[in-house]
C-alpha cells in the first residue's frame, strides 16, 4: 500500500477539514506506534533491572526508538494480519541486537491498552489547553461588558434586563466546569497496567520467577516509568467506562458552545442583532443585503457538538457489552469515536475561540432593544414605588396596563418607545412621583442588580482555576 | 392492595397530565386483560371447531369476557408471581363451566404477543387520526396563507420573501408523510401468531394431533379471529424490529411538530413577532408587558418531542440483543417506552392541532419586516434589469451597496426602511429604469414565484390523502 | 495543498480500514464534483432548450465533464472560501466557450443538495444489492439447514427444539425487511428540484421570463434528465427528514447484522460451540487451544452496528432544528455521518455475508446439546400421553421430575444424559408406554412443528423478491 | 379532581411495580409541596431578620407548614392555571395570618428550582445508599471468592484461569467509581439560589431596599437555612448541564449493573452454567427442566439500564437548547426523565442487592470447566519449562499441539479432558519434566496471579471507603 490517500476515496472532515494538526497527529497511526515503542523500551529497561535482558539490548532498541516505517509495518501486517505483531517485526528488523526481545513476555493489549491511556491524556490535556484559552477570552470580554446593559430574554420574549458580561459568564461558568473535568480526567486517567491476558498478571508470575522483582513491583516501576496510574483491577482491557467519562467531559465541552453558539446565531438574526460574528474584512461588503451575515461559524459548531453528544451513548454501550473478561466489539467503533470527538471538540473549540474573541457587540441594536422592550418591565417599580407612597394599585395597574398598549402599538409601527413619556407625564401617576423619579425608575438600565458583580467575580475565579494550573 | 393511587406516591404526567383519556385507556392494565379475554375466546372458538372443547364451554367464557376485575387479578398474582396465570384464574374463578379449557394448550407468549400487536394497531390508528385532524386544520391555514407573503429566512438572516401559507406547506408535507407512515404501519403491524415457546409450533402440533385442523389452519384461523396477520416466522415472540419501527414512526410525528413549534417559537419573539400560539381570552391582559406571551404550548411540544426522538435508540437495542429464540430483556422498559411514546405524541398532537387552529398571525409584524428587509434582496432584481438595459453591472453594484448601507442605518435607528426610495430617485438607476418601474421591481411581495400555487397544491394533496383513508 | 494524506495524520478507518473501495469513491470529493458536473450539464441543456444559452456553449460543458482537477480546485477554494464556486471556475478554466454559463441563475443549494440526492440513491442502490447477496447467501443456508434440528434457547436456557434453517430465516426475515426498505427508498429518493434560495422559484422566474418555459416546466426538464423526482415543497434544501429515513433503514440493517452476529458469538463460545465464523486456513492449527477461535468479524460487525445506531438521532436533531426556511447546523454532521454509515454498513455487509456464506456448523455440538437438553422438554409428551392413556397426571409428574433430577445431576458431571433410559424403564411409566414408544416421544428432534416448512418457506420468499427486483 | 387513580388508565411502571416507595414519595406531587413550603418558610424567616413581615406571621407559616392539601390545590389550579399559585393560595387558606406573605417578592422559579435541588440532593443520597449496600454485598462475596479459581472468558472463549471474586471486584470497582460519583455530586449538587426572573437578583434588591441586607447576604441566609449552596451565575434557572451530570451519574450505575447481570445471564446459560440467580424454594422443583432457571432479575435489570442509558441525552439537549435567560422546553420531559431515572435506578440496585447477596455458585459447573478448559492454556507452561531445560521449542510445540487436538476431540464427545495425562505420559515431555512437574504446571487453578490479592485489596478498599462515609 502507498502511503498517500487522496480525494478520490472518501477522506474524513477530520483528515482534513476540521481539527487542528496537532490533535491530527495524536490520533495518527504513526503516533501510536511511537507510543507502543516508548512502552517496549519501558518494558525494556524494567527487564534490564529484572535482570531478564541485557543493557545492550535495551540500548539497541532505545537508539531505534524513533524510526517508525508505517509502509514496513503496513507490509508485513497483511501477512501476519496482527498490526502490533507487524510493528515488532519493523522494530526488530531495525534494531538487529534489541530486536528479539521487544515485547517480551508482554500481552498485546498491556501494550495497546497502556498506549492508549497514554494518548488519551496528551488529548484530555490539549483540549483542557484549548478550554483554557476560551475561558481567558471570556475572562476578558466579561469584564469588558460586566456592565453594558442588554434586555435578557426568557421564552425567547424580552424580560428584564441582564448585562452582556453576566449572560457571558453563564457560557464562562459552563465552560468552567468543563475545563475543571478535563483537567480532573487529564490527572486521573488510568491505563490497565501490565496484568496480562485476562488480568491476574499470571504471566508476569512465570515471566518473573527467580528475578528480583514481584508483579506488583514490576507493574509499578513499568507505570512509573510511563507517568501513568495502573486500574487496580482489570480484565483483558481497561474498564471501558473510562472511555465513556471521558466522551461525556467531551458531551460536556460541546454542550456549553453548543448553547453559546446557538444563542449567537439568535442574538445576530437582525431583527434582535445585537450581536455578530466576526466577520472576514475580505467578506464585508460584498453583499447589497448589509445586515445579512450569516453565522456559519456558530452553525458549523452546533453542528458538530450535535455529532458529539451522540457518541458517549455508544461508549456506554461497549462497557456494558464488554462481557465476562471483555470481548471486541468496542474495538471497531473506538476507532472512530475516539478520535472524531476529540477532533470535533478541537474544531469547536478553536472555532468558539474566534467567536469569543471577535465577538461584536451592535451597541445601537443593544440599546434600541433595551429602549424598545425595556421599559415595559420597569413598570413595574413604577407601580410600586406610587402605592407604597398612597396610590391605588389598582387603578394604577390599569393606567399603567392602557399606557403599555398604546406604546407596544407605536412600537409596533417602528414608533420610538412612547411608554416613559406617558407615564411620566400622567396626572394620576404625577400624583405620587415627578416626572424624573418616574423616569428613573422607567431607566431599564439602572436596574441590573447583581448582575456586574457576579460577571465580575466569576472573571475573577476564571483566572485563578487556570492560573492554579499547571500547563 | 388497594386500586387508588394518589399524589403521595410519584405519577407519571402520562397518567394525568399529558395524553388523552382515550389513549390512557388504551394503555391501562384492564384493557391487557380485555384484549387477552379476546384471544382466549377467539382460541376457544377455534378449538371448538377442532372438536378439542364443548360449545357450553365457550358460551360460558364469552358470557364472562368483560368481567374484568383487576383487584382480584392483582391478589392471585402475588401468590403465582405471573400476571397472565392470575388473569386465567381470575376468569376461570368466573366462568365455571368454560373455565378450566382457558389457555388451553397455548403459551402465554401466544397470548400476550399477540395482545400487544393488537394494542399497537389501535394506537397507530388513534395517532393516524389525530395526525389527520392536524393535516386538515393545516390544509385550511393554508389555503387561508397562501398568498400572504413574509420574509422567508435563512440562517436566521431574512434572506427573500415567501408566503406564510407555503411555510406551513412544508410542515404539512412532513405530516403528510408521517400520516402515511402511520397508515401503513396500522394496516401491516403483524403478530406473533400461535407459535409456541419458541416459535415452531410444536406443542399446537401435539394439541391438534387427531383433529380435523392443521398448525396452520389453526393460527390462520384464530387471527382471522383476531383480524390481525402473522409473521411468518417468530421465536417466543414477534421480532422487536416492529417495535422499533413504530417508535420511529412516532419519533417522526415528533420531529415534525417540534420544527413546527420551533419556528413558532421563534416567530413570536417580538423582535420579528409575526405569529403567536392563541391565547386564552382570560390569561388576556393581565400584564403590562403587552408583547410578552410566552409560547408554553409550543415549548411543550418541542419537550415532549425530544424525549420522544430518545426512545428509537432502546427498541433498537432490545430487538438487536433478543438473543437466539429471545431474552427477557426487552419486557421491563417496554412497559414504559411504548405507552410514553404513544402518550406524548398524543399530547403533542392535540397541542399542535390548537396551535394549528388557533395560530395569530400578526400581520402588521409581518409587512413590518417585509417591508425592513425584504427591499434588500429584491435589488437584485433592479440591477439585473438595469444590466440587461445596457448598464455597467458593477458601477451599478457598488451604488446599490452604497444605498443599501445607508438604508441599513437608518432601520438600525428605528427609522422606516428609505432603500426602495434612494434607488428609485437615484439619477444613474433612472438613465435606465423609472422610479415606477425601479419600485415595482423592489415590492418584494410581488416576488414569491411558485409558493402560492404549491402551497394550494399541497393543501390539495392533502384533502384527497385524507379522503381516500378508511377511518 | 497536495493531494496525499498520509499516517502521519488521523485517517479515519472508513478510508481505508472498513468498506469496499466502491462505497468509498461514491463518498470522495472528486465524485461530488462529477456530480456537481452533471448537474450543470443538465442545466445547460435545459437552458439552450429555453433558448438562454447556445449549443456550442453546451457541447463545450459536455467535452470538458470528466476533467475533474481537484487540486486546482482546492486552490482556488483557498482564496473563494466557497467549495462549489472554486468548481465553477475550475470548470470555466477548462471550458473556455461554455465556461462562462456554467451554474448560470443557479442557487448553490439547487445543486449542491440535487447532488446529495443522486448519491444518496447511489448508495442506497449499493447497499441494497449487498442486502441481497447476503440474503440469497441465508436462503441457500436456510434451505440447507431448513431440518437440521438443534436446540432452540429462551433466556439463554436450553428450551425445545428447533432447527438451524429456521433460527436463520428469523435473520432473514429481517434482512428483507432492511432490503425492502433501501429499495423502496432507492426508488423513492427525493431532490430538491429547482427553487432558489428559499424553495419559491422566485429567481427562476426572473431567469426565465420571456422564455418558453415555466419554472414547473424547468424543474420538470432538469429532474427528468437527471432521473430524480423532486419535493414538491422545499425552503432553500430538501426536508432533512429524508436523511433521518435513510440512517434509520441503514440502522435496521445494522439491526438485523448486529442480532445474528451476537448470536454467533454465543454459539460459538466453547460450552456450547454450535456454530463457528469461517477460519482462513492459515490460521488453523497455530494454536495449542484448537476450541479458541475468537469471533472477531462478529464482534466487528456488532462493533460497527453500534456506531450506526447512534447516527438517526443526530439527523433526527438536524432536521427538528432547520429553523425556518433553514439553517446551516446539518452542514458539518452531515460529513460525518452520511457517509460513515454508509461504509459502516458497507462493511458490515461484506463481513455478515462471509459469515454466513462461511458458516461452520459444528454438528457434533449441535448433537452433543440436543442429546443433553433436548429430551427434558420432551418429557411433557410422555407425561401428556400417559395421562391420556389413564395414568395419574399427578403421580407420574413427580416420578419424572425425579427421573430429572437424577439425570441432570449426571450431565453435571460430563455423564451422558440417562434420562431416556430412565424415564423408559420406569415401571411406572411401563406400565402405559412401551420403552420405544417413550423413547420415541422423547426424541427431540422429531419434534420440531412447522419449522422446516417455514424456513423453506422464506428460503422462496427471498428468492421471490430479489428475482422481481431489477438490479 | 378526586385523588385516585386505577387500573382504567394507564399507570407508569414506577407508580406501583418498579422502584422503592421511598423514593416514589420523593418523586410524588405531596412532596413537591412540602419542598415549597420549607422554602416558603424559610423566605419568611429570612425576611423576618430583614424587617420585612412579623414574627405572628413567621409563626403561622410555620404551623401549616405540614397541611398538604392536594385535593384543595389541584382545585384551585384549575382557575389558576399555574401550579405554585395554586399552593399559595391553599396554603394562605390554611394560614390566615402569614398567608398573606407567603413568596413574598419571590420569582416562581426561585422556588421550584431550589426545591428541584433540595429534592435531587435527596434522591442521590438514597442512591448512594443504595449503591453502597451492593458494594458492601460485594466486598463481602469478593472476600469469599477471591481464591475460587474459574475459567476467564475473553471473546466468549475461555481463555486463562482467573477467580469468581476478582471477576467480581471488576464490578466492585465500577460500583464504587459510581458511588464515588453519586456521593460527590450529592455533596456538591446547587440550588438557583434567589436571584429573580433573569438571574440578576434586581428584584431583590427593590425588595430589600431600605432594609439591613444585601442581596447577597439575602441569598446566603436563605440558602444555608436550606443547606444548600447556590450557582453563582444563573439566569432563570440552575444551568441544565446540573441535571445532565446527574443523569449521567445513575446512567452509569446502570452500566456497572447492566454489565454484572449480563455475565450472570450468561454464566447461568446451562452449558456454561457457574452462576445463578437466587431461587425462591418455592419456584424449585416445579419444573421436569432442573437446569431451566430463567435469570429474570438480571434479564429486567438489563432492559430498565437500557432505559437509564437512554436519558443523558435528553438532559444535554435540554442544557443546549436553554435559550438565553432559558426556555421552557426543558420542563415537560423533566417532570418524566427525573423521577423515572431514579426510580429505575432504585429497581435496578434493589435487584442487584438481591442478585449479589443471593448470588449461587455452581461449584461443579466451575470446575468442570476449569478442568475442561483450563488444561489448555496452561500448556504453554509446559512448554516454557521444558524449553528452559534445553528441549526444543518448534518440536515440543508440534507434539502438544498433537496432544491438544486429541483432548478437545474427546471433550467434544463428551468426555473428561484427557490433555494432561497426555502430556504428562509423553516420552518427549518426560525427557524433561517428571510426569509429577507436568501436572503441577498444568493444574489451572494454581496459576491465577494476583487475582486473590487483587480482589482481597478491593473489597478492603470498598469497606474503607464506605466507612469514611457520613450516611
Amino acid at each position: 500500500m502507498s502511503d498517500g490517500f487522496n480525494h478520490e476515496v472518501f477522506l474524513s472532515p477530520f483528515t482534513w477539514r476540521y481539527g487542528s494538526d496537532e490533535m491530527r497527529r495524536l490520533w495518527s497511526l504513526a503516533h501510536t506506534r511511537r507510543l507502543w515503542r516508548r512502552i517496549w523500551v519501558a518494558l525494556a529497561r524494567v527487564q534490564r533491572q529484572a535482570g531478564l535482558v541485557t543493557a545492550e539490548q535495551v540500548a539497541d532498541l532505545e537508539a531505534h526508538q524513533d524510526q517508525i516505517d508505517i509502509e514496513r509495518a503496513l507490509t508485513l501486517e497483511e501477512d501476519l494480519k496482527h498490526d502490533l505483531m507487524a510493528e515488532v517485526h519493523t522494530y526488530a528488523e531495525q534494531a538487529k541486537i534489541g530486536g528479539a526481545i521487544i515485547h517480551l513476555g508482554a500481552t498485546s493489549m498491556d501494550v495497546e491498552d497502556n498506549a492508549d491511556a497514554l494518548r488519551l491524556r496528551e488529548c484530555l490535556t490539549l483540549t483542557a489547553q484549548r478550554v483554557a484559552d476560551v475561558l481567558l477570552a471570556l475572562a476578558e470580554r466579561i469584564e469588558q461588558e460586566a456592565g453594558t446593559v442588554c434586555m435578557a430574554f426568557t421564552h425567547l420574549q424580552p424580560a428584564e434586563p441582564t448585562t452582556i458580561g453576566y449572560r457571558l459568564a453563564f457560557t464562562a461558568q459552563d465552560f468552567l466546569a468543563d475545563y475543571e473535568r478535563l483537567r480532573q480526567l487529564a490527572a486521573s486517567v488510568k491505563g490497565k497496567g501490565f496484568k496480562g491476558a485476562v488480568g491476574t498478571s499470571a504471566s508476569y508470575h512465570e515471566l518473573l520467577r527467580g528475578t528480583n522483582l514481584s508483579t506488583r513491583e514490576f507493574e509499578a516501576a513499568l507505570m512509573g516509568a510511563l507517568g501513568l496510574e495502573a486500574f487496580e483491577v482489570t480484565h483483558q482491557t481497561y474498564p471501558r467506562r473510562q472511555d465513556w467519562d471521558i466522551l461525556n467531559a467531551l458531551a460536556g465541552v460541546a454542550m456549553t458552545a453548543y448553547k453559546f453558539a446557538f444563542d449567537l446565531r439568535l442574538l445576530q438574526s437582525p431583527p434582535i442583532g445585537e450581536w455578530r460574528e466576526p466577520f472576514g474584512s475580505r467578506q464585508i461588503g460584498s453583499s447589497a443585503m448589509p445586515f445579512k451575515r450569516n453565522p456559519i461559524h456558530a452553525e458549523n459548531v452546533d453542528s458538530l457538538a450535535r455529532y458529539v453528544a451522540a457518541l458517549p451513548q455508544i461508549a456506554w454501550e461497549n462497557a456494558a457489552h464488554h462481557l465476562l473478561e471483555r470481548t471486541l466489539d468496542d474495538s471497531g467503533n473506538r476507532r472512530v469515536i475516539l478520535p472524531e470527538a476529540f477532533l470535533a471538540v478541537d474544531e469547536i473549540l478553536l472555532r468558539t475561540l474566534r467567536l469569543v474573541r471577535g465577538l461584536q457587540i451592535e451597541r445601537a441594536a443593544v440599546e434600541r432593544n433595551l429602549r424598545q422592550y425595556g421599559v415595559f418591565a420597569a413598570t413595574e417599580r413604577v407601580l410600586m414605588e406610587a402605592a407604597r407612597r398612597g396610590g391605588n394599585r389598582q387603578a394604577l395597574h390599569e393606567i399603567i396596563r392602557q399606557h403599555s398598549l398604546t406604546a407596544w402599538a407605536a412600537v409596533q409601527s417602528d414608533q420610538p418607545n412612547p411608554l416613559a413619556d406617558l407615564i411620566a407625564q400622567d396626572e394620576h401617576i404625577r400624583a405620587y412621583l415627578s416626572a424624573e423619579e418616574a423616569q428613573a425608575l422607567l431607566d431599564a438600565s439602572a436596574h441590573v442588580g447583581d448582575a456586574p458583580a457576579r460577571a465580575r467575580a466569576l472573571a475573577e475565579r476564571i483566572r485563578a482555576a487556570i492560573a492554579l494550573a499547571p500547563r
